[in-house]
């Protein structure tokens, strides 16, 4: 729903296209890979019209999001377990700002930012919106899968995720065309490290990919918000990178709170005297 | 620690400055608005060799940070109480990531990303990435104070930001010499809503802001993961929006589970019916 409303977001704000034009990107998208329950009413409710004015609904909706709960749950117990969700917990935080109202129209105020308007080429900008949904979307689903393998793990629950993709198609408000496609890729690895990884995701992200960073460039030099989407693609990035700089957070770690760290080269835990002579030891493992 | 982290990682993997340059970089950086205790001990770790085999430590260090557990907690805290920290999530969510080695080199042997090599000028990409560390930084004592603020105000707790941020200052590893002006502004102004409005901070983040999207952007289109960078853009972004996307997300919401939303042109709840003759009902708030 996040991912949606971003996409929006930079449509309308970014690309000025009116109620009527998004209706009918998304009534196209609603035909391909995207399809499913939320692009399906997310169409429906671009042509809602009030009654009495005339105006799309929409625009008359205030712009504070409300929650039940399940995400902040979700979130919580993601961290419970280790499990890395960033896009879901971009999309709980984006609630818990909208409902900010009071801070935000303060901050609206006195805040300067560019011009969310982008002169490139339209259809360009559209058709980038569609791949960094989709992108996105696969990353998304392959956290929640994640998060799901290792509170199976944790609590002993035994899921398949194969078998989940099926219930989720069969009937809930996030049964879209591609929960297929889920089922398929555990079919063929029950074992998949990473939905991502799976032959089918890993080509549609590759394939997509370009747009995707295109799309949260766009956004973070016009001024859009896209937490979800940034998130996302920093998800995927993070995952393939062949290094990370958390060696640089351990090292920072092991100087200010000698923490200890591992190395690259040899099993065991080390440790530096940073701050005495330098030298490095080696040391039991650190219970903090 | 983790925006340090992200900079590090534009900068060396982006770049190519090597760990002397890199000590150079972040020497001359601890003499500006940036001074800290963080910096300076990055500047220290970046010029630590290994005794034995001459090399920087640095790259001796695995990249799975671990954790104490007190950001886990910090964010669990947060979502209990309604406040927004994207950046910290962002930085808890990287050492989750960083830890799941195992998916991580499955992952990096099939997904496909672009080369993390920048060719643009050199020095304006390094002054960029201080100014977007700088406006990121901001914004994250911004989200950590607003914490505080929400916090206090729950549990009866009476904090004083003003008074907190000279107790950092005094002694703990985030002590820097802006926490200075953090206490000025409280004292200017008791009741701030957001750091980021404060005169002070809202001239350094606008003066930073165009740096700081260049590298986001940048950042993106090399397959760099910054999700601290980038959540505290969108933090930024989403504060300063005159109309956020959320208004779709509660359209949705009402379309799926009848959750009502709220208009921007009268009080009340109101419930669309969207598939039956879609007229609009005023309505008693949901329970749900």
């Amino acid at each position: 729903m996040q991912l949606i409303a971003e996409t929006y977001d930079v449509l309308h704000r970014g690309l000025g296209l009116s109620n009527d034009e998004l209706h009918d990107v998304f009534s196209e998208w609603n035909t391909g890979d995207l399809r499913s329950y939320l692009i399906e009413i997310t169409t429906a409710i671009f042509a809602e019209r009030d009654p009495e004015s005339g105006g799309a609904v929409l625009d008359l909706i205030l712009d504070e999001a409300a929650q039940k709960g399940t995400g902040k749950w979700t979130s919580q117990n993601a961290l419970d377990v280790g499990a890395p969700i960033p896009t879901i917990n971009a999309a709980v935080e984006s609630r818990i700002i909208s409902a900010l109202k009071t801070e935000r129209v303060t901050a609206g105020r006195v805040l300067h930012g560019p011009s969310p308007r982008y002169d490139g080429p339209r259809q360009r900008l559209i058709d980038a919106a569609r791949d960094a949904l989709h992108a996105s979307k696969i990353t998304s689903y392959a956290q929640g899968l994640g998060l799901l393998r290792l509170a199976s793990h944790e609590y002993g629950y035994e899921m398949r995720p194969g078998v989940i993709a099926k219930i989720w198609r069969a009937g809930c408000i996030i049964r879209a065309r591609f929960l297929n496609r889920i089922a398929e890729a555990y079919a063929e690895d029950p074992g998949l490290v990473a939905l991502v990884v799976a032959p089918y995701f890993r080509d549609a992200v590759a394939g997509a990919q370009e747009s995707w960073r295109r799309v949260v460039a766009v956004s973070a030099t016009s001024g859009i918000p896209t937490p979800a989407f940034s998130s996302s693609l920093a998800y995927y990035d993070g995952l393939r990178a062949p290094r990370l700089p958390a060696a640089l957070v351990q090292g920072q770690r092991d100087f200010f709170g000698a923490h200890t760290y591992k190395r690259v080269d040899q099993p065991g835990v080390f440790h530096t005297l940073w701050s005495g002579d330098r030298s490095e030891i080696e040391t039991t493992p650190s219970s903090h």
